[in-house]
């Protein structure tokens, strides 16, 4: 049964090209839909369009849904739709008429949108927690190894002396940038966008600061047509966000990739890490860096499905939007597991300080004669000629 | 239990992050696998490898799993890691030690190559069967209303007589150019990269032309390291085959959305594929045209997506190129669906003539009465100003 | 002559395909990398490596570079490589052995770092000021229109009640999260690079609290490594930034596009913003929100190519990166352009009101219906019910 | 002056915005209009709308423009908008009235259209060329040094005894394949869209077949709503096509740029390829290498624009499209940029067969020990097992 059921089927397959795999997306939402349902319940209550008793009945409800739910015991069918109908549908199973009323002053519009919103934010928070995990790693590693030489490179080649420490630092910093992202966005996003019916409000008195304040929300996401707007926009600066982090985890990877390599030798990765091969028995593979590596491309390609499908549309809502939902919690999950995995790797890395200073060969130093020769006066680019002779 | 077992135990987690999806996606492999593996037994049969009871026996096996698989009782654990692993280890269990001979002169990585190729071989037939369905539906439709007038749109405004012949002859031709797009592709693939090892052939003597032949392949991939290149490089240009399919369809949905509209009504499409609001009793919405829009949108990400993770990589087998199984699998489903819905879409769309009569407003002639002038012997330019006055 | 000059000759089309575009775009950084030489001399005065008169003529010449680029005067040649380059010669040609002291204590890449980041501020700043000239621009047009009726849609459908003020308050609400978005990358990227050298310092002492500060930095990028990997990442925040101003330009063009046929009539283009075709003489055509549709999809684009180029590469500079500087000055000018039509747009942008209350339509207050009967107390989804019969 | 002029002006700033760099990029169609004017004017003589002496004089001055436009005296001016008015209004200077009668029966949108094909026709056979040379360049190499050994890679980790033969080869193959491809897109564009007018035919009897063949296309481009609508498809499978072979080039740039690095040293790039450093004295980088690797991405992301710019658009022209030829044109520079580089490079790299044989370390056998064991009767997976302890 959906929330619009009219005196006409719709089309079995039509049903089911358009639902997609909202079903199956929707169960992570169950919680978030249940909580904001309680705070709209509430508003309700205060409004006078439900009373004392129908309030603390649906939200009693709505309750042992999410233990329901917790339990893995709410299913939502592919008729369903999604979650808001199967739970309205419960709702009504158990609540007769009352549950008829709960979807007053609401569209499953702002209400899908509220429980995604909850949802981004949580996971947000929970990336941001992951992140000052991993600085936490990078700093236990910094101090560790950090005082050993280790080559630094330009262009893929031999440059000037660098260290763990300055190496590591510089992830530290990059991951310190990336909580100022996340946190931007997640100070953008942190607008409720319940009350705002299907983009042009309800027509009846409702208190969206109410609700607002119930669900954690810092304000009223005020203009109902923008709260539609925003459905993309939102999700991209999300995505770009995550990207921003998954971009300096590509880069771990590739550091490590090539710099644990036995020609270089610099890293040690733990052998409980590495993977072989079905063919050959000498095999130690870095799978999870080149999977950590990729990953980055995956998310990326999210944001730009996202903003692929978030452009060309008037305003107000079109389906096409919903669309974004797989992109996006997909690339919550691969962030987060990305971010575990870092974490991992850094409280398990080791570093070959003999392998490192093997490393430190002779051109490494060749910047430091040149200013030796600054020092004593000589012009920087005079000093810079003499010394190239010799390479 | 994984092909590359070890003296020592993956970390789980790490096992967890670098499997990914594989287990659940190599489902739809398992067929291809036990196709492959039956030529490759019979080749090592032709070879003397194994002796004629053992390719038998195997054989016999693989045909079990394969029935198995079609009853949907082959299951794949995350354990297992892919259907490769999953099938050695059944066969291994079944057959004990001559289960053990089957991986001879194969890599995982030739054999994850080869089912993939037949998968995609098969997926692309289905999908150039599906657009001659759309070329009949659309024939059809064609024959149907082909004669109804149309106002033919540029800049999205009235711009010349057009007709529904000239436009749904528009979308039969660009199904044609689909045809010859996904033809090019499907010659391009149709190498069979059986017996190219980890990406430096086996060291020892195989017959590759008898396999290719087994599988029906129009050849062999004769360079073992063009065929882990060629990895990323085929889906990318498969997915591009499909997103052309896709943005064909995108402009079909653009087009029915727009003028299917109560304000133009050109278009009618059938209730049965209309859905409704949870709060908008009115409603009648196209979120199948929507969703066909918008589709287009995710397979063309896939398709970067698989170009992102593909570039930076040397030459042979890197895990990255792994990651791109999910987006070309899901491309297919999607166009696949697409196209299904597109069938069904002509199949009961119709057209109201009084409508498009309505549309043909005077200034669609505006162009016409121009040539008028140019046939009495005016200079196109002047002709062209002088009637442009009156607008 | 290049920074790098060696005892022998770099191939004369290697040199071209190097160099790239970069003597053409660098123009635009003549002034910047000034600024930050005049800052970076300044350090070195006071450093001890010049002395006070040395410090003094360098700046005046640094000082005339500028005049001279402000006049158009100031060339740089495909040999110079970039502006960097030129300005060094510059300085040598008219300093002689003064001018190759200019470089001591950083490298090109700081260098180039430096100007870059200097423009980019400039350029954030500036496209804010734009954003902030169409808030206002949105706020005379919603004052003078924003009583008017307007049909609210949903799915490209007919919804519910709107108005000219909730329309335009959507883009006023997403103008001003744009801003928040500019400033947070602002805030981001406002750390200074001169004094990282190559990405690991310089082998002497300098002070980069000081130029960070004369320069107007908000801080020193401390780790070196990091100012490199940096390069890319910020690029892509930037252009992320842009493309969500972009993006709601998109959603402007594409109302206005719509509504402003004549089909709807709601909005009236002013005519000499339209433009005719070479054939039919009674076109009057929106090129100009056509393009300003489109242009998002570049700037989106660009934005992926950096997020491209920017990964799969080890730590440090990797000349790659290079490639990402037009697609940003490409950006920028594309949204500074954006930016300055959609305000001439609202600047000139007419209602019709009469076709708004036209386009009133029964279906609008369905939904209204249904809740007049919410408040003599039917149950919602039973209102809903009996309304939808009408439909 | 432009080809659509009315009664009244175009706002300067919107004519700027619309009209984008075309006035700049057209330079390079003049050829191209010029020679479809002479058919296009070949054939209103044959259909009796010119007389003979009408076709000659026009044809004697568009003959002209191309003699100009060869010695690069033929300018565009943005006032012109693009070369297609910039060469009628030569026309009309010259000849008066007659000049005023060349765009009868075509519309600048079949126009345009029919010299960007001729374009990219030239172009892609140019591109094909240098992938034959590069054919070339790649068998010379491999004749020189195709015997010597090298390690073949998997995993960024020792795998299996390689050559140079081997390596180079993959890259033949590859070129091979990118011919097909270049080949299946030349046959896909070669339809003439002369003659449809702007979308919608011409209300005046043509002979479109004359100009088809006139101007070498395989076949006439017969829907004209499909000749509107193929703008964008064609683009980006033409775009799709040059960033296949960008896709080898990449790879070829990231085995070079790491097995040239002096860890490794199987590679030597010529020293006149390489770039030094502005700080570091001693450095000798790939600069040519890194911009080959990074401009893939460039030419991805070109794709990814025009298949973003040419969704969510109804059918017929719209002027997004427009913004696809700055990409295109782009694209195919880079391309072939990119390809002569990579000549060069073939003919120009040489092997170090002494530090290719010290690469061949233990681990690279291992599997073929393996292989000697399953000879002699040992089950594969047992004898895997075996070697892969020593490791």
């Amino acid at each position: 049964m959906t929330l619009w059921k009219k005196n006409y089927e719709l089309d079995k397959s039509i049903e089911k090209f358009t639902v997609g795999e909202d079903y199956i997306l929707d169960k992570r939402l169950v919680k978030y839909d249940c909580i904001a349902s309680i705070a709209h319940v509430g508003m309700l209550g205060k409004a006078g369009i439900l009373n004392t008793s129908e309030v603390k009945r649906l939200r009693a409800e709505l309750n042992k849904i999410m233990a329901l739910d917790k339990a893995g015991k709410f299913g939502i069918e592919q008729s369903d739709e999604d979650c808001h109908t199967a739970i309205e549908s419960h709702l009504t199973a158990k609540l007769g008429k009352l549950g008829m009323k709960v979807h007053t002053a609401r569209s499953r519009n702002d209400q899908s949108l509220t429980a995604l919103r909850l949802y981004y934010k949580e996971e947000l928070k929970e990336t941001e927690n992951l992140v000052l995990e991993l600085i936490e790693s990078l700093e236990a590693f910094k101090k560790k190894y950090g005082k050993t030489v280790l080559p630094g490179y330009t262009h893929t080649r031999k440059a000037m002396p660098s260290s763990i420490a300055l190496w590591s630092g510089a992830f530290l910093d990059s991951m310190d940038n990336n909580l100022e992202i996340l946190g931007s966005v997640l100070k953008l996003i942190d607008q409720s966008p319940l009350g705002s019916g299907a983009g042009y409000g309800v027509p009846i008195k409702i208190d969206r600061k109410f609700t607002a304040k119930e669900l954690g929300f810092a304000k009223v996401q005020g203009n109902p047509i923008y709260v539609q707007n925003s459905r993309g926009k939102f999700e991209a600066a999300i995505v770009g966000a995550l990207s921003q982090v998954m971009l300096d985890l590509n880069k771990i990877a590739c550091d490590l990739i090539l710099f644990s390599m036995p020609e270089f030798g610099y890293f040690i990765l733990p052998r409980k890490f590495l993977t072989g091969s079905s063919m050959m028995p000498h095999k130690n593979n870095p799978d999870l860096l080149e999977i950590l590596r990729g990953s980055y491309h995956v998310v990326n390609s999210y944001e730009f499905m996202i903003k692929g499908i978030a452009a060309n549309l008037i305003s107000g809502y079109n389906r096409d939007i919903q669309l974004t939902k797989g992109a996006i919690m997909k690339s919550f999950d691969i962030s987060r597991e990305s971010l575990g995995v870092a974490i991992m790797l850094f409280d398990n890395l080791s570093v070959d300080k003999d392998a490192c200073m093997r490393g430190m060969s002779k051109e490494i130093f060749a910047t430091g004669e040149a200013y030796r020769l600054v020092e004593k006066g000589v012009p920087f680019r005079e000093a810079y000629k003499r010394i190239s002779k010799g390479y």
